[in-house]
């Protein structure tokens, strides 16, 4: 195995997704195929997802991929944002088509002018509808599941009275974001807002949380944006409000995708392979017989002992937001590959705990368990780990949290001088913390200069006011000077090459 | 609302979907919108399926949609089946393709080149996978849920070692798919095997569960195909047997899709809206409180006393073969509108059971309950609905399964007569039972003459033996006269006209 951060991280990201059979590439570039053990992740964070969504009412729905060409042209900074990235269906049914069909980049120029039917009143509101679903973006420059020409994703998608009913769900699905990317995966971030060159096109303003990856690139790991009444008025979504005036509606989008699978392979891997937190792999425990032909009859009761106790044992699969019970996933590999094998495939595999029964496991009547985490053996009996599990997972996920909140932080410079910027960028790489003054032509040459981009203004939810439409700068004064231009700036923003 | 049965089920069936907020029409013909209250049902269904097949080892995985299409062209009767179908890509990222891409039909031909990499033994099978996806078929003459250009399904497909596991397979599924139809859907219908000309382009042999609708026409209620060896010669998939040669294996796949809401709303429906059975209702139970000004707290209290009691009940919500569990789902109209336009509201929207509660049924700690199959209201204390509520629910499904079972019986004919059989396929339609020689030309003959084409040759799963790889007739002799040239017969197939 290709070890990482020694300047080789695609090698050893594209190796590692290959062996340990997550997927496999499609006929068609930048396509990959999701392999049983690959999309049972994503089938988990779904489920989590979906029902977080769900708790704060919103309805799941399903709106066509083909969007008629003149419909995505309505929006002006949508067109141009999304037009270099589509695929277009020109014939069907044996004919060629009288208006060319996008295939979906993103669902809002065919959800918007249909979804305006459905409300009449301000009662009709807010309305919050989600859907699961393919969508096409051509990758010029392809990365299994970080930049996929089809990826996989949720989009939602609400519908308000007012910009602070808006903004309040922007924040809401942010802050659930961040707490999956937290508690469930494990991965510390920076949530902020992106600037006016990076949002979404179409959109006010987008919030998203932003991931150091082991090569000091920078990942996006979701976005949550505030449409503003820029659609409500190409689409003229409108409503009747309590004062009987017609109003146009406020709106935000919000998506997870797939690539979330690429910062948690990407995050937390090693040079023995993935490392999965329980509340995300596929299988939390992985019971690996040694037979010895002479008590193979005693392990196989022992093992069947232990996966009945074991299924009894429920643990949290959710965000700590709306906390919900799963049953375990335990697998038993009774395939015919030898221990050793088994136990290098399913470190490579990340399973979070490893038990091994053996003979000396029977005699005495105790299991050897193995942390994926820290690579750490221990021995319990059986009702010790029974009753320990949780906290032993919770463990896990503390440990991997903050081991990635120790890389991003050991990998943030707070920079006011351009040359070590600059310096930064070339060599190491990592996250910068700078002030800049928020003209586009300073961001500009910046990526020009360094390939670094603005990655967001760090945002600290919960201390954050929102009322004001204005985010909170968190730790820095607001008087600083840009560190491209030395002019006045009055925030601290978080730079980063990017995927 | 227009009265079925009488010569205009489509515009009854059009009106119903529309006022009862299943779907909204998609800008691009033949295509729809799930809305809400629509896609609810269709993730229910999703649930139920996904357990059912998971409990046989089906894993789920996602495959491109975008199918080369020298892919496509690989297996002849395949392409030949689906090219005037299939919507095509012609140009992504702003440059013309090399090579057209299909949108899939289906995904056969870009699933079995990829599976043939991930097997080598027969250690590896059988493999059984899974997608539940979206998939395009340019639809001429387009029916919402029943034809559409778009639907949602999920495709099974199976990898074996030997024709017979295949086939084992092949039945299962059909079983499972009967199952969740009777059991699920409440839905009657007739399983059988295509004949050549009707049977899935590149398969052996399919099969199916045909349902009769109220206007007298088949709807084709699911598929399961037995493969054979055709793609695994054709992408050459092998695996090495116990023997160690080099095999093809044997295939099968399998689908259910949203068609299936088609027939929940055709089979049921009344002149008052739709009837959904209690396992697929977005709600099982609607309460619709009767304000009076005066005691408007108190019955909002009591309401809340049994959407507590009444959220402790689960009901089953999986066929009979897997069982499984879930909580009741209970809506409380609080919204502005009249009790009598809820009534209608609720009636309209199939909502199985309805709860009224006003200032009499608070004063009596009684509730009145309205039974949407057969409108009928009766009065429970809260603990007698309770304790009662599975039972009736139970008694919902008989009522409904039965209903649709004994207008099937009442519309089907057995025929010997040729004339006969023209004759109610000009005036009545329905089911016909005939002997058939199983000559093509008799076969396309009658479906010119009376636009009937053969839905199946019934079969009794239970009772079949599977190990001849052929199906046992129910009920005939095996001695007959073909209804169409008068020639020997040997089986009695069913005849409609269809979708």
């Amino acid at each position: 195995m290709v070890q990482i951060g020694k300047g080789n991280f695609s090698d050893w990201y594209i190796n590692l997704i290959l062996k340990a059979n997550l997927i496999d590439y499609g006929p068609v570039k930048g396509t990959i195929v999701f392999k049983p053990y690959g999309y049972r992740i994503w089938e988990k964070l779904m489920f989590i997802v979906d029902n977080e969504i769900k708790q704060f009412g919103t309805q799941n729905v399903y709106f066509p991929i083909f969007i008629p060409e003149s419909f995505l042209s309505k929006e002006k900074e949508h067109l141009e944002g999304f037009s270099p990235e589509v695929a277009v269906v020109t014939y069907a049914g044996g004919e060629e088509l009288k208006e060319k069909l996008i295939v979906r980049p993103t669902s809002e120029t065919i959800m918007y002018p249909i979804v305006a039917k459905w409300i009449k009143s301000y009662r009709d509101l807010p309305l919050i509808i989600n859907q699961w679903t393919n969508v096409i973006r051509w990758e010029k420059r392809p990365f299994p599941f970080i930049r996929n020409t089809e990826f996989l994703w949720h989009e939602g998608h609400s519908l308000h009275s007012s910009h602070q009913s808006a903004l309040e769900l922007v924040f809401k699905v942010l802050a659930m974001y961040q707490k999956i990317y937290q508690d469930v995966l494990c991965i510390y971030g920076v949530s902020g807002r992106k600037s006016e060159s990076e949002k979404f096109a179409g959109a006010l303003a987008t919030y998203t949380y932003e991931i150091l990856m082991p090569d000091g690139k920078a990942l996006q790991g979701c976005t949550s944006h505030d449409l503003g009444q820029n659609f409500a008025k190409v689409f003229n979504v409108r409503f009747q409000d309590k004062d009987k005036k017609l109003k146009y509606v406020w709106q935000t989008s919000w998506a997870i995708t797939t690539r979330a699978i690429g910062a948690l392979i990407g995050v937390h891997g090693d040079d023995y392979g993935l490392i999965l937190p329980p509340k995300i792999a596929p299988y939390q425990v992985v019971v690996i017989p040694i037979y010895d032909k002479k008590h193979d009859k005693k392990i196989r009761a022992f093992i069947e002992d232990i996966q009945k106790e074991l299924t009894q044992v429920y643990i949290s699969v959710s965000s700590a937001l709306f906390p919900r019970l799963s049953a375990l996933d335990i697998y038993v590999d009774d395939s015919e590959h030898t221990p050793g094998y088994k136990f290098n495939e399913w470190e490579l595999k990340g399973a979070p705990l490893r038990i091994e029964i053996g003979y000396q496991e029977l005699k005495n009547q105790t299991l050897t368990c193995f942390r994926r985490d820290k690579r750490e053996r221990f021995k319990l009996k059986l009702n010790e780990l029974k009753n320990n599990l949780s906290n032993i997972f919770t463990e896990i996920e503390k440990n991997l949290f903050l081991r990635s909140k120790e890389f991003t932080e050991k990998n943030t410079y707070f920079v006011k001088d351009y040359q070590e910027f600059k310096k930064i960028m070339k060599t190491k790489r990592g996250f910068i913390q700078a002030y800049w003054c928020e003209k586009e032509e300073c961001e500009s040459k910046i990526k020009e200069e360094t390939k670094a981009t603005t990655r967001c203004l760090p945002l600290d939810i919960k201390n954050s006011r929102i009322t004001n439409y204005k985010l909170r700068l968190t730790n820095y004064s607001s008087k600083g000077k840009c560190v491209y231009c030395g002019k006045k700036a009055r925030n601290v923003w978080l730079f980063a090459q990017s995927y």
